[in-house]
């Protein structure tokens, strides 16, 4: 691997992944083009056979093992979407996958996990617990550690998403995804810009603990609190020693918002109510961020990423009580 | 139309060609790949429907008309292939095409271009005596001229032909391809060289007439006199008011080569023993650039730009001729 990702990590990645993942459909929204007066896709990598945009990366870091290290297999930690991918990409290529994720995980990821194939290892209350868990493994079992986003193959695997949107709308000009630990916007960024270097691309995170936010505020990363967030996917620090996905998050995206529960949980409801989406609050954020902070959108062609639909009834009951149930969202 | 031409325009292309240019085969050649001691792929696009890349321009430029100037039609000047190409699009979008040629032009390529459906008008013993005469059609008779190379999106429609090399195999770090008024290594080079920076572009010309390779070397846009050539289809200057594709090819391509008209020869000869591909002279000449001066190709991965199979059977036999009939060329 070069010092550098270019366009073509992203090629590479996409002839390895094509036969795991999918190519999902970039789809129009009437309801939300009608209401920001300009042309909106929703790029619905919820479709992807585990549910979000992250089996992408995880086939593409498999894939790139050697055949000793497949055998041996691979340990990530994981806020469940991200474990849940590896483990769908390790059962389909026969490498075995350890998941380490914290108490904070909801029970469906849990549960999701394990019917995935993953060898789930749940340990302490937050992720750089679980990420220290995963680490000793590591080192005492010769596993392979997969960062779920700071590493160059996960990242590339990633963009693969970013070159479905302009390939099938060559003319967007703005995309917002969600931001957590950056491997997402990163992929989706180097794609996007390295085709339309006027494209503006867009991250979304959580009010509280977001922790990509707080460390380009201060020029490095850091680390933050964990709250729990109808945004769960978000959750989680970038690592005080990130290697790729600060730097290309530095570098890719033109402007990051903060949104808060209310409007989330705003937003899924408004996907439902219009779409017929049931999408969790992650994929939300975008639609989120445009209403709480009255981004101007007027004349341009925006993409959301849909990035994923692991949602538990109980936590989606739980946002249609928050958005309030009378309040069919924007209509 | 921005002022510099990105990767988004190449997209934008492919969307508006899809339905009449091919998306040509990728072809692995093991007689070169062994020869040169690298992996060697042909990219075909001599099976374009009109027999040459030229399509792919032709039908971005036309589909970019307004509809009243679509009633109204359009005037080139060729060397055959785009004139033909541009034909071919016209009468399947319903746009009326004259095309300019020169005293030079094989006999063959004319009859293929009225064959195609073009008003062809010929004037003149150079392409420069061509063009005047179609830009006094454009000034006389309202028609939109296209220049076959000189154009943004007929650059950007030859980009087409970049873009799919590199997907097709995203380790690809060589492109050959032929030069002559640059429009097909401009619209390479960007596809290319923006997916793969390190990625190395290289255009070929005949010995005598190399329009944009003196232009390259005087640093602007000089004039050349015209020799006959079995790459007929490189003859021509570059416009002394060229706007697009002088400056990209400055840009994009890493080196220029000059081959002998025996080269050539010799080159279509292997075609045919080895691949059986009856091509014309200008296809051929990055292997002639490869074997005429000894390029050191060892452990690259190679692509050579198969450009077009319009050659005379009278052509191609003067061509055995010239190689030598017992010398069956590289073997």
């Amino acid at each position: 691997m070069q010092a550098e990702l270019t366009l073509k990590d992203i090629y590479l990645a996409r002839q390895r992944i094509a036969t795991l993942a999918e190519r999902t459909p970039l789809l129009r929204s009437e309801s939300l083009s009608r209401r920001w007066g300009c042309e909106v896709w929703l790029k619905l990598d919820n479709l992807q056979p585990t549910g979000a945009f992250k089996l992408r990366g995880s086939v593409n870091a498999l894939s790139g093992l050697e055949s000793e290290q497949r055998e041996r297999g691979v340990v990530t930690m994981s806020t469940g979407n991200f474990g849940r991918a590896l483990a769908y990409a390790g059962q389909h290529l026969g490498i075995p996958v350890k998941v380490c994720i914290s108490h904070l995980v909801p029970d469906n990821k849990v549960e999701a996990l394990r019917l995935a194939g993953a060898d789930v290892v749940i340990h302490g209350a937050t992720q750089d617990d679980a990420d220290t868990q995963a680490r000793r493994l590591q080192h005492e079992n010769g596993l392979a550690y997969i960062s779920p986003f700071d590493d160059p193959l996960v990242i590339a695997g990633q963009g693969t998403c970013g070159l479905e949107i302009m390939e099938q709308q060559p003319e967007i000009d703005t995309v917002f995804a969600g931001l957590s630990g950056g491997g997402l916007i990163a992929g989706i960024g180097l794609a996007v810009k390295t085709i339309n270097p006027q494209a503006q691309v867009i991250g979304v995170s959580m009010n509280e603990g977001a922790a990509m936010l707080e460390s380009l505020s201060a020029g490095h990363p850091v680390q933050v609190g964990e709250v729990a967030s109808l945004a769960d996917s978000l959750g989680g620090g970038i690592g005080l020693d990130n290697t790729w996905s600060f730097a290309m998050t530095q570098r890719y995206m033109d402007r990051g918002y903060r949104v808060d529960e209310a409007q989330i949980a705003r937003a899924m409801l408004h996907l439902f109510n219009q779409e017929k989406l049931i999408v969790e609050g992650a994929a939300a954020v975008g639609i989120a961020a445009v209403e709480q902070h009255q981004i101007d959108l007027r004349g341009r062609r925006v993409a959301l990423v849909i990035s994923g639909q692991n949602v538990s009834p109980k936590t989606f009951a739980q946002a249609c009580r928050l958005a309030g149930e009378n309040d069919h969202a924007y209509l």
